[in-house]
């Protein structure tokens, strides 16, 4: 048994965590944070009542030290950087669920604020495992992917070779409120959102350069990304819409199905797929079609889930040397 | 007063031009039709009950001559050539809801069925008065456009010069329910629906070839247009997002508000509009954002009003000489 | 023409407000206030935008009389009883639709706070025209019901002489979000409403004890009454549900039809209620069912127009002398 | 290990037995039928692509009989009854979904069918291990109780001998789609229900004699239930709200806590119960406010879960002689 730390349990993230790994075979929660504590867990999240009883401790990395090989941060960004270096200096693996280890150097501080650990920066690993498994596996930081970045790379990662560089690549990205936080604010009322959905942040979401610079680090070429994100009414899953020209004519489906033929947690769908196949999952489902080289795909995952909270399970899974799939959940919230 | 027959009373259309006709100031409505006929039109629609008592006829050319001046045709294609062929040979104006007459020959019949109403189809003109205000004043068949392609038309129509031809244009549009029309079938169940959202018919949706050929017919250019049609779980409203490529760095925001700046039903938002402050108008609320020359063009319609029964009413209102907003709803259901 | 103020205008029902008014044929908007003024209406309610513009004033009611015949106040409690006094100083008749008039001195105290203007309390008409049409008629002040006991009321008062008095009455009420109000909390933020319901407040809420009050003052008789509210994850509307033993094997529905028969604002149904067809209008529909002596009365009203605004508007007509239906929302937002 | 059948695969109910079994620790589904076989599991139900596929066969008894010791029948009441009859005849064990082995003969008779297997009718035993944990563990035959039975059971049962008997008992239930299967009708359509709420079959559901033989049956007292279900535009879940007159001034809260002090899959709550608390799980969840002799008692399940499915796995769990959680969800899908 690996013990773990789930440092800001407060969140949505955090309740994932909570449940996923009160569930799993190989590891042993040892230590519920927030930056509060002195709460029950089961007062932040009544639905644990009777199922996970847990003194919920003001987070502390000496602590936590002493209890825990493996934390995962469900923290905002600049909290998270401040405890990993920490938790790291102390010999505790980390797994980041914040923006803090996402980026280089330069793109994160133009987009969040100025880096308090760079060196650990420098080492971190980008844990989209279809991508970089064997890195995760000699890590001891992984930056667990945001949730749009997830949906979108796997996407697009499979027809890099194929796109047209001199035509941007417009991405059409639908989530559901949890995606949102947990904190109350007039945007995320439900009589603004019910039957309701609007996009957000059109060209300038912070996640627009996450993408841009992953397609770049593992395709070595320079593309225009805009990204559009938009809030629809519903609470969890992501649909992701990528518009892009190819250089050529290629089989898009047949090129999707190799790409992904060993990958267990992408599905390569015949139908266009649903948020609701995926919900409650670590699954990221994808369908393609093709006009000519006018190329349309179509990713659905959970953002709490695959792109965010069993992705980073998976993550630790691989960090500790355990099977990818142990513990993670894979049946969808249907009907 | 004008006497105006509603043909195709029982579905969501039927009802919302018994909404708008019965509280409006010039038209009087004389026949209320449907196939089968031999119903309280409060039978069809429970909550009409005691507001607008109707006996339903089953829908006779003849009877429809000797009583009203024009008639809405709210009927599936094919249904509404029959009759809009024999009503206009009595002198009775149509305003067509159906697909019937929006396209050429060719493309029609390539997309739905034989035309059986050439001569007439000839002389339609397409129901879109922010483009076409001066041939719906003289006509006496309108075609009124597709949900889809209102939204989507007003919102390309303006950058129409400034595109580059180069390039696909992508559109990515979002509809409620009421969409898909009353009958029940799988797809559209409330649990299939509720807490999901998918892409149907990718590149492949009828509407798509009335878009392409409409943008041509008014641009003299022959545009690749991508549409990917979505279910979202609401009941009323279309969001469409165009993304396409410009051939300069012109100023988006302007052009679009020029272009706009006399007409009453399109409102150019200085934020990403949304949905609810459509629905149940006839407005067409549009924003647009730019990066360089690339463009995101969002807007908003209520699928069921401006894309369709309200529309009507406005090109009616037209065709007889009255003020384009008479009687047109202007209120949004919001909250 | 008369003139009328709306004070209040920020809130969900200060909207509702200025769509009736701003289309009523008698009534004229003069004024528009919030208690910050100094906006303009379209930046409180961007739906508006292009339709009504109105600067925002910060309420005052001096100026008010200068300029309205009627104010509406769309105030919270306590706030309310302040306006209304000056105003009817000045002079102005009063349509109030918080609390600070419902109720009779001692329970308002019990349940509210200390009354400011007991004299014009002692003169207040409680606001609903199936009941009090006539004092309404003479008053310059009516007390506009709560949305909860309007429904209640209308359900339980037809079977008042057939009731069971040493049996509890028991309301289970269900209500839409916006009900609770525009300001953001943790309550009524989307993911906790959404694919959720709960009860709140059971048998403690604040219009019980107007239900109770106004069942006495009609029947003369004590009853217990139980009310349990509920949050369901819809916008508009409020089904209530009233459980009760009746004295005798009555007739229900016959009774149900009779009391109404000359109602144009109740409609008594065939079949069970449902929220979407008074949403958007100024209807009760209700229904009964019955066995033995066992009585279940379900009752429809759009929370925000029956239950408030378009209810006060029709209490307006009333004070004016204008027929009662004049201006008022009759068709429902079907589908 | 057990070997299982799971017969009638199709639809929700099915599913969820699907995914409970496929992850149970001590069950192995060995057979999966259908009423026409011949599919693959993953095309009855897509979201189940890559993880569990099975081959779908045609349900035949023998065949079940050769291959697995208990079978689960997730049939419509009157199929349910010949297969249940033929698989104890086979000495398989059953656990039956339908309504065919719930109640007694007439009552049975009276609100269904004419019973074909009167035999083991007699034997059968009433699947509420809250009440029958001793008699479950020693039969062959179960009859899972209905959704609505279950939560409304578990509210009332705790108080049942201080029950004023001279009153009606109410029973509000409120229940999410799922509940109404997975047939396409033109009441769950989508556009229906969304935005709406309705009572339907107001005293009249055929769960309302289950509610009361069963209430007799245990507390030997003939009590008057009248039961209203309303359908609410939620996917999953049951709210039950009780309420009736008690014979005197209880603890209510107390009783109730005594009452399931040793029950697991039982939650005694301090706030008004919410659905999202348990769906997802096998937990009902209970609240009660009393005022002096008046009684509300809120009781929450899913009702595909611990109102079917998972209660199901626990009979089977006690059938089989494995602890009762063994394999039960108990995480909510929150948020």
């Amino acid at each position: 048994m690996t013990k773990v730390a789930i440092i800001g349990a407060s969140g949505y993230t955090g309740l994932e965590l909570v449940k996923i790994l009160h569930a799993h075979p190989k590891f042993e929660i040892t230590y519920v944070g927030t930056s509060k504590g002195g709460e029950k867990l089961s007062e932040l999240h009544p639905s644990l009542k009777g199922i996970v009883e847990f003194d919920v401790q003001k987070s502390d990395a000496k602590e936590i030290a002493q209890v825990a090989d493996l934390a995962f941060l469900a923290l905002p960004h600049k909290a998270a950087m401040g405890f990993a270096k920490e938790l790291l200096a102390l010999h505790v693996k980390v797994v980041d669920l914040s923006a803090d280890y996402r980026l280089e150097l330069d793109t994160y501080e133009k987009h969040y604020c100025l880096h308090e650990d760079k060196e650990n920066l420098a080492n971190a690993v980008y844990g989209l495992p279809e991508i970089y498994r064997e890195e995760i596996a000699k890590t001891s930081l992984v930056a667990n992917p945001g949730c749009y970045p997830t949906a979108t790379l796997l996407g697009i990662l499979p027809f890099a070779n194929h796109i047209d560089e001199n035509y941007p690549i417009f991405v059409d990205a639908k989530s559901g409120l949890s995606g949102a936080g947990k904190k109350a604010n007039d945007v995320t009322q439900f009589v603004n959102i019910n039957e309701n959905m609007f996009a957000y942040n059109p060209f300038k979401h912070r996640h627009s350069p996450e993408i841009k610079e992953k397609l770049k680090l593992v395709t070595k070429k320079d593309f225009e990304v805009n990204f559009v994100p938009h809030l629809i009414p519903i609470t969890r899953g992501e649909l992701v819409s990528v518009y892009l020209k190819l250089n050529s004519k290629i089989d898009a489906k047949n090129i999707l199905e190799e790409f992904y033929k060993n990958e267990q947690f992408v599905r390569v769908r015949e139908n266009p797929v649903d948020l609701k196949s995926t919900a409650g999952t670590n699954f990221c489902d994808i369908f393609v079609a093709q006009n000519g080289t006018s190329l349309f795909i179509s990713s659905s995952i959970d953002n709490l889930l695959k792109g965010s909270s069993s992705g980073a399970v998976v993550n630790a899974n691989i960090m500790c040397g355990y099977e990818e799939n142990l513990g993670i959940p894979i049946f969808a919230y249907v009907p």
